[in-house]
């Protein structure tokens, strides 16, 4: 279907629940609260469904009404498969209206559905649709849009970024949204407990191959005498390969006793998915993974010997 | 002057010499060799004068013809000052005969002189020149100019970046440049060295004020054992301010035994000015400094015992 369509759709209905998907981002949320915004300010009912909604999100519901209503009409956004729904699939899976998503692997399987996989974030879509329904685009909707597509891109920064992308942003600029805020809280803030992990991950830290190797190591006791969270682990595989002349780096993460997840992020070429597949897994050129059993010591020399014949 | 007379002239003059200022950075050399290859496409001499040319911008010189001539017309690129000419001030100083630059403190006193302190980075200016030139933006003129924007913007998060920023990069993504190994280079890739001082810093890391407070301290010892470089001591000023819950963060800096720089980062409104003005320093609400003297721990309680009562 054409946006005009999805457009057409939205005008003609009321009532409108956004689904946002599970362990959420940026861009479910930016994409949930934008059209939200965008569809009271047409009066119509809308609210965003979220399973939960982390502090770091909170500001994007500025300006966003609480209505009591009677839900007529779901609209799915940055949703790849109905399994994303967490707790709010039993109650949504089978009643979706719209689907409208940015991943080309999305696999709802309804008859009005929008996928845009050229889309660097969802968010764009949101904003073209916000443009089609001819809603003036207010700084609280750019923050929503600017805040899915930064996060989306790793602040435009990620391979999906393109022309468009930083047009839109352009776009919401001139709006005066908060961007220099919003890319603060999204990527330069560490939480007291991310800080402690770096510290001792730094500690475990060992390079090889004449430094062109660096390897890690995350264990259990670590996890649990830092209390470490999901988010606090996020990006933590590509500390080794981000270190000056490392084009292979190793993160060990202790999954049960002496049973280890290897992860492998390369520079220059190398084929991390080459060498993964030595120990039986594989991935793609630049990042891939492994499992491996055994002591620390024995497995950590394994990985560093193997990487040392493959570099 | 507009920016057709500054084409004008480059137009009509040969054989010209393109200054980058010391401590070089992207902006100054993204402008440099983007000028420099715009002019040759035109067949004209250019040449970039460079104090010293770090490795990891060697990757601008691509494309860039070596030309053997007696300059004729010398022109200045992101320098704000002539005491930025470093080591080619003697030869240079007096003989520029076109300042172009962002800075809107630029004190460089001539005649033909076109200072944009609208534009985020130099190199937006560069821009525009090389398109009033006539000349097709490249993928290896784009890579020197999204450098210098790039790098000059923090990758679009400062708050110097505009709607017209982004619109540039656009223009630049479509040329197909090398945007993601350019922010991976400048931005993400670490030195060894600077992960052991990360390390370190950490390790001296002091929360206060039920952690709205964070201090941390680098010796001239750590400096020294760890054989760190202005380089690697870029910005870690931020890093107490950009953890989670931190409103205040301190850094010190020994600078020679026991006489201390202290840097002051807030958040959240707190006045970093105000703070440092207790200890005769200042500068900025976010961002300031003062000088302290004494020995280490007296300094680090006096400096947590004040930022206590000021938060």
């Amino acid at each position: 279907m054409t946006l005009k369509e999805v457009c057409k759709i939205l005008k003609n209905k009321n009532n409108i629940e956004i689904l946002t998907h599970s362990s959420p981002d940026g861009d479910t949320f930016g994409c949930g609260f934008a059209l939200c915004l965008a569809l009271q300010s047409m009066g119509k009912n809308a609210r965003v469904v979220v399973e939960k909604l982390p502090s770091k999100f909170e500001f994007l519901t500025k300006g966003v009404k609480e209505q009591d209503f009677q839900g007529e009409f779901v609209v799915s956004v940055d949703i790849a498969a109905l399994s994303l729904l967490g707790s709010n699939a039993e109650k949504y899976k089978d009643i979706i209206d719209l689907c409208i998503d940015h991943h080309g692997s999305n696999s709802i399987e309804i008859q009005d559905k929008y996928v845009d996989a050229q889309a660097a974030a969802a968010c764009e879509i949101i904003y073209q649709i916000i443009l089609e329904l001819g809603v003036k685009i207010t700084k609280e909707i750019a923050n929503c849009l600017y805040t899915g597509i930064s996060t989306d891109t790793g602040c435009f920064r990620f391979s999906n970024t393109t022309a468009q992308t930083h047009r839109i942003a352009a776009d919401l600029m001139e709006t005066g949204c908060d961007f220099e805020i919003i890319n603060k809280n999204m990527f330069e803030t560490k939480s007291k407990a991310r800080v402690e992990l770096e510290k001792n991950l730094y500690d475990t830290m060992e390079y090889f191959a004449e430094g062109k190797g660096a390897i890690i190591c995350i264990s259990l006791d670590m996890l649990e005498r830092l209390n470490i969270n999901n988010d606090d682990i996020e990006g933590i595989e590509s500390i080794p390969r981000l270190i000056e002349g490392v084009v292979l780096g190793i993160t060990m993460k202790e999954k049960e006793k002496n049973s280890y997840k290897i992860s492998v992020r390369t520079n220059d070429g190398i084929n991390a998915s080459k060498f993964c597949e030595k120990f039986g897994g594989g991935g793609h050129t630049a990042a891939a993974g492994c499992k491996l059993s055994g002591e620390y010591e024995t497995v950590k020399e394994k990985l560093i010997k193997s990487a040392e014949e493959f570099i």
